[in-house]
C-alpha cells in the first residue's frame, strides 16, 4: 500500500517547492508514495495550475481548504502556512502522522523569545530539521514532528557552526545576508512589487528586529555552550531565489586552522560544499538544489573570520530541508529526490 | 570666453556619467562651459554614440586618443581611466589645469599601502573629493588636482564617519556592501556577463583583499585619531547601479545618542539624507542622483551600531562627486548640475 | 505671482514621475511655478516620503484627499488616477484650469470603443498629448484639457505613423511590445510581485484584448485615412521601466525609401531620435528621459517593414508627455524640464 | 559494460546544461552510462568547477582539449561548440558513434542558405532533433548523427507548426521572441555585460538578419508544402534563461477551429503543454524543464492567429533536446532524465 503525502499551503512558494521536489522524488515516480490532498487558504477551490504554472503534472488538482479534516489520513503532512497557524492543525493530527512544519511555530525553545518576536503564545518546540547539526540526524530519524529551519538561520548556522563550536571566534557574530524575494512569500505587499525590487537593494528588519535573529542565536549558543550575540541584517536584492550570507566574527585563528575545522565538520556532508580557497560561493550555483556552498577566509589584518554561505532559500532553506527531514524521519536515503546540482546560469 | 572641459575615458561608465551630468549642468546649457575633447583607449576613432547611446546630444562626437596633448588646453580635465594610468597624464598637464581623477591613483596617502594593493609605485596624494568630510570643502576650493573617492569608500565613510569621529564605536568596523555591476566598469569579464550576474549574488575580494579597504581605513582612522580596523566585504548583486552598505560596529551608546550625532553631522549637508527612524534606505531611491541616504540604528541586545547607507555608485560614487568637486574647485555653487532627486522606480 | 500646480495620485508611479520632472523644471527652480496640493486615495494623510523615497525635497509633504475641492485653485492640475475616475473631477474644475489627465478617460473619440474596452460610459474626448502627431502642437497650444496618451500607444504610434501616413505599408500592422512593470502601476497584484516577474517573461492581453489596442488603431487610422487593423501583444519582462516595441507591416518599399520618410517626419523633432542604420534602440538608453529612439529597417525577403521603438513608459510614455503638454499649453518652451539624456547604464 | 558519453564544450552554457541533465539521468545514476571526456577550447587544462560551479559532482574534472582523438572511443558525443566547428570533428568520429551537435552546422538542408547566413561552406544535413515534428521520431530512432535545433526555431516551430500544417494561416508569419542572455553563449561581449542588459531591452538581428531565420522558414515551409515567409525579430531582455515567442499570422479560422488543431497535434506530446484558454505561458514556468508551454488565440478583429510559446532556451531549446534526441537514438524512454517540471519562481 502506498504512502500518502498532503501539502498545506500548496499555492504558496514553499508549498510549490515541496511539490516540485516530490514530483521528482523516486518514491513518487515509482508509485510507492502518492501526493494526496493539496490545500490552501484563500485559493481553496481553484486549480493548482492557476498558481503553480510550472507543476504541469498537478495542474488540474483542485485546492482543498486547509483543515485538519482534509489533512488527516495522510502519512506525511507538510505545513507551508503563515507563521502562527500551524499549532492548532498539528494538534488535531494523529501523533503517528509525520508533520513537517515549514513555519516558525515550533523552532524556538525559549517561549519568551517566541512571544517577543512573534507576539503570540509559544506553541512548543519540535526537532529542528537541520540534519547538519551534529546529533540531529539521530533526533530526526523516526521523528513524527519536525520544524524546518528558517532560510536565513539555515545558511547562517551552516556558515558559523563549526567555528562557534570550536570556539575559535568571539561570541559575537555579524551576519549580513542578501536574499531574493521569494523568502517573503507570495504576499501582495507594495514593497515586494517588481517595480520596487528591480534595480534596488534595501535592508530591512535591522538592528535585531528580524524574527530569524533568535533562531540563529539559539543554534549558535547551543553549539558554543554560552550565549552568542548575533548582529543580523537581511538585505533584499533583485532576484527571486537565493541567499548569500556574509558571516564575520573576530578570531585569532589562522586561515589554515579554520579551514581544517570546516573540512572536518563538513567533509562527509552530502549537501554542504566547502569551496577551494580560490573560489567564492554564488547563489546562482545552488538554485533549485539542496546544496549549501561555503567559503572560509581569515582577514588577518582585521583579525576576522569571513565565511560566505550560499543556499537556495526555497530548497535547502525550506522545501529541500523539509524533504530531507522527511527522508530521515521515514528511513529513506537522506538525499532521495534532492539534487546537489542546481540550475545555472 | 567659455571654459572648456575634456573627459578622458568617455566611452566607459564613469566617463559616460560625467558627461550625462555635464549635459545637464546649467553652465553647459548656458554656453559658459563647453564640452571639449572626449578621449578613449581602444575605442578612439569611433563615435561616442556607439558606446553611450543615451547621450544623444553628443552622439556624433568622434573619440580622440587619450593623450596629454589632446587633453591639454582645456580648463578642466576629468580622468576616468583604469587605475594606475592617470599619473603620467596628470604630470604632463599644466599645474593650472583642474585635473579631477576618478581613478584610485592619488587617493591613498600611504605609499606602502598603495603598492600593497595596486602593485605599482605610488603616484602621490591629491585632495580627496569627499566634501562631506569636515574641513574638506576648504581644501577643495580652488584646488587644481582632486582625487575622487572610490564608490565603496564614499558610502562607507559617509555611513561611519560621525560615529567614528565621536568615538562612540569600537575602532573595528564591519562593512558588507552590495553593489550593482557598473562599479566594475565596462570590462569584458566572464563574471560580469548578464548570464552570470542575473539571478545570482556573490561576494568577492573578501577578507581584506579588496582595494577599497585601505581607502576606507585611511579616512576612518584619520577621523578617529587612531587606527580603525575595517572588515570589508563587497557583494555583487543583479542590478546595474547602486551600493547599499550595511555598516556595523560595537557601541555602548543609545540610539538617541547616535542619532543626535548624525543629525548634527549631516543637518546642513545638501546631499546626505538621514532618514526618519521608521525608514530604511534603498538604492532605488538614489539612482541617478547625487544623494546618499542613511539610516542609523542601535541593536541594543548585540550592542551594535547599524548604519545602512545607499548611494548610486556612478553618481555620488563617481561622476557626481567629480562634478561636485569641480564646482567647489571652480567656485560654482556646489550643487550645480547635481540633483538630489533620483529616477525611481 | 507664481503659478501653482497640483498632482492627484502623487503616491503612484505616474504621479511620482510628474513630480520628479517638476522638481527639475526651471520654472519650479526659479519659483515662478510652485508645487501645490499633492493628493492620494488610500494613502491620503501620510507623508509623500513614505511612498516616493526618491523625492527628498517633498518628503515631508502630507498627502491630501483627491477631491475637486483640494485641486481647485491651482493653475495646472495633473491627474494620475485609475482609469475611469478622472471624469467627475475634471468636470468640477474651472474650465480655465489646465487639466492634464494621465488616465485613459479622454483619449478615445469613439464612445463605443471606450465602452467596449473600459466598460463604463464615455467621458469625452480631449486634445491628445502627443505633440509629434502633425498638427497636434497647434491643438495643444493654449488647450485647457489634455489627455496624455497611453505608454504603448505612444511608442507604437511614433514607430508607425510616418509609414502609415505615407501609405507605404499595408493597413494591417503588428506590434509586439515588451514592457517593464511600472506601466501596470503600483498595484498589489500577485502577478506583479518581484518573485513572479524576475526571471520570467509573459504576454498578456493578447489577441486584441489590451485596452491600448483601440488607441493605437485610432491614431493610425486617422493618419492613414482608412481603418488600420492592429494586432497588438504586450509582453511583461523583468525590468521596472521601459518599452521596446517591434512594429511590423507588409511593405513593398525599399529601406531607403522608408528611411527618407522617417527622416523627413522626425528630422526636427526634439525628442524622437532616428538611429543610424547600424544601431538599434535599447530601452536602457532612454530611461528617465523624454526621448524616443527608433530604428527603421526593411526585411526584403519577407517584404516587411520593421520599426523598433524605445521609450521610458513613465517619462515619454506618461509623465514626460504630461509635462511636454503642459509646456505647450502654457506657452513655455516645449522641452523645459525635459531631458533627451537618460540615465544609463 | 557501461556506455560512455563525452561532452565537447563543457565549460559553456550548452555543455553545462547537457551535463546538468546527464547528472540527473537515471542511467547515469545507475552506472549504466558514464560521463567520460569533458573538453573545452581555451579552458582546456582547468577544472570544470571553475566554470560550472553548480556541477558539484564533476567539480574536479580536468577539461581536455576538444579534439577528435579525445572524443573518440565514447558511445555518445555531444558537441556544444561554436557554429562552424563541428564538421571536421564529426567527420573524424566513427560512423557508429552517436554524435549530437548543438551547433547550427548540420541543421539547414539548403547549402546556399547556410552560406548566406554563416559565410562558410555547408557541412551537410543531419536528422533534426525536434521529435515533435510529425515523423521525426522515426528518423531519430537509431540515428547516429543528430542536429539539435536552434532555440528560437524550437519555440517558433512548435508554436506555428500545427497551424501552418493545417494551412489555416497565410504563408507569411511574424515572430517576435524575447530571450534571456544565455542563448548568446558565454562570450565576452560588451553588449552581454550585466550592466548593459539589466534594466534594458533591445532587438537585434532584425529584418531577416538573424541566423535562425532560415531554420524557422525551412521547417514551416516543409510543413506547409509551400514557401512560408518569416519575419523574425529577437529581443534580448534582462533574464538569464527563457524564450517567449509571440507568433502571429493572418487567419480566417475561428479560435475554436485553431484550438482543435493544436489539441490534436499536441494531445499526446509529453513536453508540449497547450494551456487552457484563460492562461498564458510564462518563461518562468519552464525554467530548467524540457517543457514548452503554448497558448492559442485568435484576434477576430485583426483576423490574426496569436500563438505564444515559452521554453527554456538551454533545456528544451538546447540541452534537453539533445538528451531527448539521445534517448530516442539509443532506444531509451524519450523522457529519461528530462522533467516537465521547472524551477519556479
Amino acid at each position: 500500500m502506498s504512502m500518502s503525502i498532503a501539502v498545506a499551503g500548496a499555492s504558496g512558494y514553499a508549498g510549490g517547492e515541496i511539490l516540485r521536489l516530490l514530483l521528482g522524488h523516486p518514491r513518487v515516480a515509482s508509485g510507492e508514495v502518492t501526493i494526496g490532498a493539496l490545500t490552501a487558504g484563500g485559493n481553496a477551490g481553484t486549480l493548482l495550475g492557476a498558481h503553480q504554472p510550472h507543476l504541469f503534472p498537478l495542474a488540474d488538482r483542485v485546492l482543498a481548504d486547509t483543515t485538519a479534516e482534509v489533512l488527516a489520513g495522510h502519512d506525511v503532512v507538510f505545513l507551508a502556512l503563515p507563521h502562527g497557524t500551524s499549532g492548532p492543525i498539528a494538534d488535531a493530527l494523529p501523533p503517528s502522522t509525520l508533520v513537517i512544519d515549514c513555519g516558525a511555530d515550533f523552532r524556538l525553545s525559549d517561549a519568551q523569545e517566541w512571544t517577543r518576536f512573534y507576539g503570540t503564545p509559544h506553541a512548543g518546540t519540535w526537532p529542528y530539521g537541520l540534519p547538519e547539526i551534529p546529533g540531529n540526524r539521530d533526533v530526526l530519524s523516526g521523528a513524527t514532528r519536525i520544524a524546518v529551519p528558517g532560510c536565513y538561520p539555515t545558511v547562517s548556522i551552516l556558515s558559523l557552526l563549526p567555528a562557534v563550536t570550536a570556539r575559535v571566534v568571539e561570541s559575537a557574530v555579524t551576519v549580513v545576508a542578501v536574499s531574493g524575494t521569494s523568502g517573503a512569500g507570495r504576499s501582495t505587499r507594495i514593497d515586494l512589487l517588481a517595480s520596487e525590487v528591480i534595480g534596488s537593494a534595501r535592508a530591512y528588519g535591522v538592528a535585531g528586529a528580524h524574527r530569524h535573529n533568535p533562531e540563529i542565536a539559539q543554534a549558535l549558543s547551543a553549539a558554543a555552550g554560552e550565549p552568542v550575540s548575533v548582529s543580523f541584517t537581511p538585505v533584499l536584492v533583485p532576484m527571486a531565489r537565493g541567499i548569500l550570507a556574509t558571516c564575520t566574527a573576530r578570531t585569532s585563528a589562522t586561515a589554515d586552522e579554520v579551514r581544517a575545522i570546516y573540512e572536518k565538520a563538513y567533509g562527509d556532508e552530502p549537501f554542504v560544499h566547502l569551496l577551494p580557497d580560490d573560489r567564492l560561493p554564488t547563489t546562482g550555483s545552488v538554485i533549485g538544489s539542496n546544496s549549501a556552498a561555503l567559503s572560509v577566509s581569515v582577514d588577518e589584518r582585521a583579525q576576522t573570520l569571513v565565511v560566505v554561505g550560499a543556499i537556495d532559500n526555497l530548497t535547502k532553506g525550506t522545501g529541500g530541508a523539509a524533504v530531507q527531514s522527511m527522508n530521515l524521519a521515514m528511513g529513506f536515503a537522506e538525499n532521495e529526490g534532492l539534487s546537489t546540482v542546481g540550475v545555472a546560469p
